[in-house]
């Protein structure tokens, strides 16, 4: 049986874990396949470059359509990041009909209908099990293996830049800043890590669950995102007083009015397992319809596990390619989704944690239950430090029962206006359907 | 597009679950598909029995082998249970050139030779998603999504009444006995449990895994099980004391002599993910050597999960028909497998927690200590009841090194030799590796 050629864009991090994990399994892929994966080109912005593999040199090069033209390449890996010239390059592998396999999420939030459209007018391939949750097979899970459920709300820890800084506060009772220099000392966190711990890497990756989980398009650009830098060590204190532990949440529910989309860190339930989910790693909670709840876990990052989704993809292609079905098995045409709204935040209805610095004055703590009483926002606990000796701010703890997340932040906004406030409010979703396990 | 149609053999818990999700489903699974899954007819012991879900009558019969030559059935769904009966009647489908969907996991660990090989000599489909881990997609999961690299070891709990119960008496210090009559009279647990507190159901599972993991067929029979119904509450305490949960696992491990594979109650970590696993539930913890460790958890029976793993099933059935890559698409060739053998227990090394009922008499604490010792079955901890009243014996607990099972098996014997020893001593294995996250 003839050979499969691939061309890499890009030999990073994960374009040599390709390679590696092409090599080291050589043997068992061609037991399975029948045939060999060979890489034939890889282009490179520097072929001088030193690189994590060792690669024979004739193979790299620095022109992007030599490698995607070659009559000898069937499959193209897209692994060079970015947006605007892995989109250029993209388009052009579709339209020179060949299979694409991509790590790249914030390609196909932004512009999943463009690709994916191509793609399926030409006929051709397109797998990115290595776009959500790196090594986790959570793609194929959501395509086939839940393909006869309705899937009607999941939570997912997509980032584990984030996810590795909750966890590490959480542990050691350490700063952020401090443990986000920590994870940019250990690789965790890029040099700048707003894609990560702003939000922005797991609403893109939400994007693309929401589309697999509900047949659904959405508008990325509407997808709520709140960072992870406001929480504070004090916080992560409360929420084990309450039974809570703060995880940084991407968050989908199907409504009747539109898809509910979020992306914040979450107090919830320390007996959920998804409050388990430690360090850098990635885990998707999934409640479907007929299943009930089910959990899956892994390595989000990192050269190997990315690797591997990258060569399961290419397998499966191979495999396509022999069976002569390339193009045939997608089980929903991206053209056949539906585009849905994604609900205002405003709309949301939610537990709250909210944390005040409040003059130390008698009266203020009545005049802030007052006027969270004045917009239907139930108590469900406060907590007050002892008065301070030098006329510092206070910290006040609010619990609320189940509001309108509209009405929280009108309150809010008056609070604020108290005289002397001094800071802005910290403002934490709760979670707390901790019988969803 | 012609419409697939399928025949159910059996309509039990799971047979009804699945007229229910392709019923409930029909407008999502068409509109993945571009046709109707239809359920032609049912094959039954009693067709006047009252069943879970409304069928059309006519659609019933006692008569398999009307259900299983319709032209009009290109699929069929075997349900029935049991060995005997569930071979011959999937023998005769697979004669019959009709793909097959089972749920069955005893035919498959037991015939899975001539079953897979019958299959693939006559081209056509077999998939079973719903053997293993009911809902979790694990089969999947397994066969494609880590296609590219290669599993270590895997730890599953993948019976949902043996972990019921230890969960049970885990949380509420109650017995065995008394958690048992609680599981049957919820329906955990059948009216004989023997199959599934006795290991047997997960060794079943374990030698599938084993096959999909390692690309090995196993001796199911070779497979070392242990019941959990020699576990006591006190036990539980002891684990506690140590940082330890007890599970019932079904482990397996690649070794260069064999397949290290085995069911037993186990101590585990208490912050390793798999020691939250509650109730019923099921979860499959893998190693591999790419991507490091993954979990994959959810519900391993009932009506509803079991039933969308079939339906899923039945649906990548359908798209291969409709591609026409029946009988094409399986990565790897049953006959191709690796026969390996199972290695002895004998053989194995962990660390054990043991527990004696020793006379009260001074001395007797020694003589363990240094039987113990003389077989190279190295102490990390002892505890020693204070001495009773009225000469009862005293309770014991040894918590080993690692240590050879054939070793301290050995000690055993000779301890059980001492004078007026009163009871068979408690041996369980630990897992301490906790890093294994």
């Amino acid at each position: 049986m003839r050979e499969i050629g691939v061309g890499l864009l890009g030999l990073g991090n994960v374009g040599a874990g390709v390679i590696k994990v092409l090599e080291d399994n050589a043997k068992a892929i061609e037991a399975r396949l029948g045939t060999h994966i060979r890489v034939r080109a890889i282009a490179v912005r520097d072929v001088a470059k030193a690189r994590l593999v060792d690669v024979d040199p004739a193979l790299l090069t620095t022109d992007v359509e030599s490698v995607i033209t070659r009559d000898d390449v069937d499959i193209v890996c897209e692994l060079m990041g970015g947006v605007t010239d892995a989109r250029a390059a993209v388009l052009r592998v579709i339209e020179q009909k060949k299979h694409l396999v991509t790590a790249n999420k914030a390609l196909l939030a932004e512009h999943g209908e463009e690709v994916f459209g191509l793609a399926e007018s030409r006929g051709v391939d397109i797998y990115y099990e290595a776009a959500v949750c790196g090594g986790v097979p959570i793609i194929r899970i959501l395509r086939e293996g839940l393909a006869s459920d309705r899937i009607q709300e999941f939570y997912g820890i997509v980032n584990g830049t984030s996810n590795f800084i909750l966890s590490t506060m959480d542990s050691t009772g350490r700063s952020f800043a401090d443990v986000l220099a920590e994870a940019q000392t250990r690789g965790y966190a890029e040099a700048d890590p707003s894609f990560d711990i702003g939000g922005m890497d797991a609403a893109h990756k939400l994007a693309i669950l929401i589309m697999l989980c509900f047949g659904t398009r959405v508008d990325v650009s509407k997808i709520f995102i709140e960072g992870i830098d406001h929480v504070e060590p004090v916080d992560i204190h409360y929420a084990h007083s309450f039974g809570y532990v703060i995880k940084p949440l991407a968050i989908a529910r199907e409504t009747p009015d539109g898809i509910d989309a979020r992306v914040h860190a979450t107090m919830i339930p320390a007996n959920w397992m998804m409050a388990d989910v430690p360090g850098a790693k990635n885990a998707l909670y999934v409640h479907s319809y007929a299943l009930g709840s089910s959990m899956y876990y892994g390595a989000g990052a990192g050269m190997m596990p990315t690797a591997v989704s990258v060569v399961s993809d290419l397998i499966e292609i191979a495999r396509n390619i022999q069976a002569g079905v390339t193009g045939a098995l997608p089980l929903r045409s991206y053209r056949s989704l539906v585009h849905r709204p994604v609900l205002d935040i405003g709309t949301l209805r939610s537990r709250y944690y909210l944390r005040f610095a409040v003059p130390d004055r008698p009266g203020v703590l009545g005049q802030i239950m007052t006027l969270l009483g004045e917009h239907q926002v139930s108590i469900a606990q406060v907590t007050q430090d002892p008065p301070s000796e030098n006329d510092k701010p206070v910290r006040v703890v609010v619990r609320t029962h189940e509001a309108s997340e509209r009405d929280v932040r009108a309150a809010l906004v008056r609070i604020g206006e108290l005289p002397d406030m001094p800071e802005p409010v910290r403002l934490i979703r709760i979670i707390h359907t901790a019988a969803r396990q």
